[in-house]
């Protein structure tokens, strides 16, 4: 596991007419702070990222489908510095990720049909603060197939 | 119009790997307080609520398929009390509707595929300021097909 990272079990309640899936409350024990928050859709087997904050923590979960994350830790400061986490996430495994800024992170749609993440992030969006490595870069010791 | 609500065109960025559809950000001129954000699933044909509030205000967005919205002011104060608005919203439609505590309001989904809504509320869960109507009930001036 990653220093930082935290995966928390959310609330998924549904009866005859839908469900209704928790993601963030403001008195969540791990709750920071409100910044931005926006859903990804991502189309099957097609893989986005590697993102990396500099500053803002991402807290996602997965509402549609199931998605694998891949988290690399890059902080030079960490005590888990170069290693690697795999998660998956889903309807049917409906956790909350907690990645701190500075850890790169990656994921997958390992359904058939289109995948909808959730992020509740603890910073507006800020292109300077916002940094992206290529999917295929060496750069990470990791290779998506 | 009813007086209080507001419809804001939100941004949607698609490729070819998917989209991202913004919901709610900090500095947004509309950003009241960060309360509770989730989401809802709803089957196709279903009409749910009516929902009250009587302290937290709701903001919406539809991010899969398409709803209908039926908002009733039933606030004794207001200067559109009794009225009736309908709005439309999905992807194709992506906007945010700001409803205000003390507006009823229920959702159908229009189409044959599940649909889903995210509520960015202003305050946490409270099961004492949420309130139901039957939406079969004659106490709203609106009745469902």
């Amino acid at each position: 596991m990653i220093h930082g990272v935290d995966i928390q079990s959310r609330k998924k309640m549904c009866n005859e007419q839908g469900c209704v899936y928790e993601i963030m409350q403001a008195d969540d024990v791990f709750f920071e702070q409100f910044g931005n928050v926006y859903i990804s859709s991502i189309i099957p087997g097609v893989v986005k990222g590697w993102n990396i904050h500099t500053r803002t923590d991402t807290n996602i979960v997965c509402i549609a489908g199931n998605v694998k994350f891949v988290l690399y830790d890059r902080r030079k400061d960490s005590s888990t510095e170069g290693a690697v986490q795999e998660i998956t996430i889903g309807r049917d495994n409906y956790n909350l990720v907690h990645i701190p800024y500075g850890v790169a992170f990656s994921w997958k749609n390992l359904g058939s049909d289109e995948a909808l993440v959730a992020n509740c992030a603890t910073r507006v969006y800020d292109a300077e603060e916002s940094l992206k490595i290529d999917v295929k870069s060496k750069e990470i010791p990791y290779q998506w197939q």
